[in-house]
């Protein structure tokens, strides 16, 4: 019994997504630097600074939003308007996970929450810049989340490991 | 004779095009701001506020150049990295013709001449992300100059005539 519940996925602790200030970008921290460190999904330099991550995800009109689940944070999120003036109806995102919190779903938490924030914030549309077509569960995760791949740059990232690599635009309305 | 006359083309002064810094930026606002009232072209909140416009265009690693024609500003353009660190090798640019000095054939000669420096600065590809559907002259220009359409973002631009907009998104090699 004992391997037969190893093997089913482990019960989940209830995921809570909060907004944060910049003061509380510690929380993220650790997960950016992981993240962007790999160089297979952000175009973020790998030697971004604290400082630097911390205005690009928490300084108006970015907001920043921190998962927790049982007191451990294990994801986060940017939200902000794509574009200034007469495009700020469109909203763009950025998600993080943890890498000891993967394939639990959270992404797919943290982007309905996005969703439902940049709703609730009078924005019409989100769109991602910058999706590396390497990054497949990440495609057809927001494909399940109703996006659609609206363009296609060629070898718009120098992916780490696989070299260039061509990025997608997705789109979907609110 | 003189209808004739007045049908061809007016003889051009040599334009010149050279990089500022940000403290030049006033020899660029009076067209940025024409540029941005008109709410046709840019996304650029029409209330955008010198200070704003100047860093948007010349603070690093944004570079500035002015063309002039006769001692006269026409035009300018901003070229700059497209993304951070691992994207950097694609650069993004925007130029913009004095209203008086349109249908002259300067916004090409800028285009030419930012592919130029683009290239000399390194960068492997040039990126556009917010050609607005309804600017038709724009777009064929642009891919005169190489670039193909490679994304349509719908309605992501709020025109002041027209409503909402879908958006190009451009994309050639260096």
């Amino acid at each position: 019994m004992e391997e037969k519940r190893i093997e089913t996925e482990a019960p989940r602790a209830r995921v809570e997504i909060a907004e944060i200030g910049a003061a509380e970008f510690g929380l993220v921290w650790p997960i950016f630097r992981a993240v962007v460190a790999a160089g297979d999904t952000y175009a973020y330099d790998p030697e971004t600074t604290y400082d630097q991550a911390r205005d690009l995800w928490t300084r108006p009109p970015a907001r920043c939003f921190v998962a927790r689940e049982g007191g451990e944070v294990v994801g986060a999120y940017c939200l902000k308007p794509n574009q200034p003036g007469l495009g700020d109806h469109v909203a763009n995102a950025g998600y993080m996970v943890a890498p000891a919190a993967r394939r639990r779903g959270i992404a797919g938490t943290l982007c309905a929450h996005s969703l439902d924030t940049a709703r609730a914030g009078g924005f019409r549309a989100m769109q991602f810049n910058f999706v590396a077509v390497s990054n497949e569960s990440a495609v057809r995760l927001w494909q399940r989340h109703g996006f659609a791949v609206v363009g296609r740059v060629p070898a718009a990232f120098r992916h780490r490991r696989l070299g260039p690599t061509d990025v997608l635009v997705m789109h979907r309305f609110l």
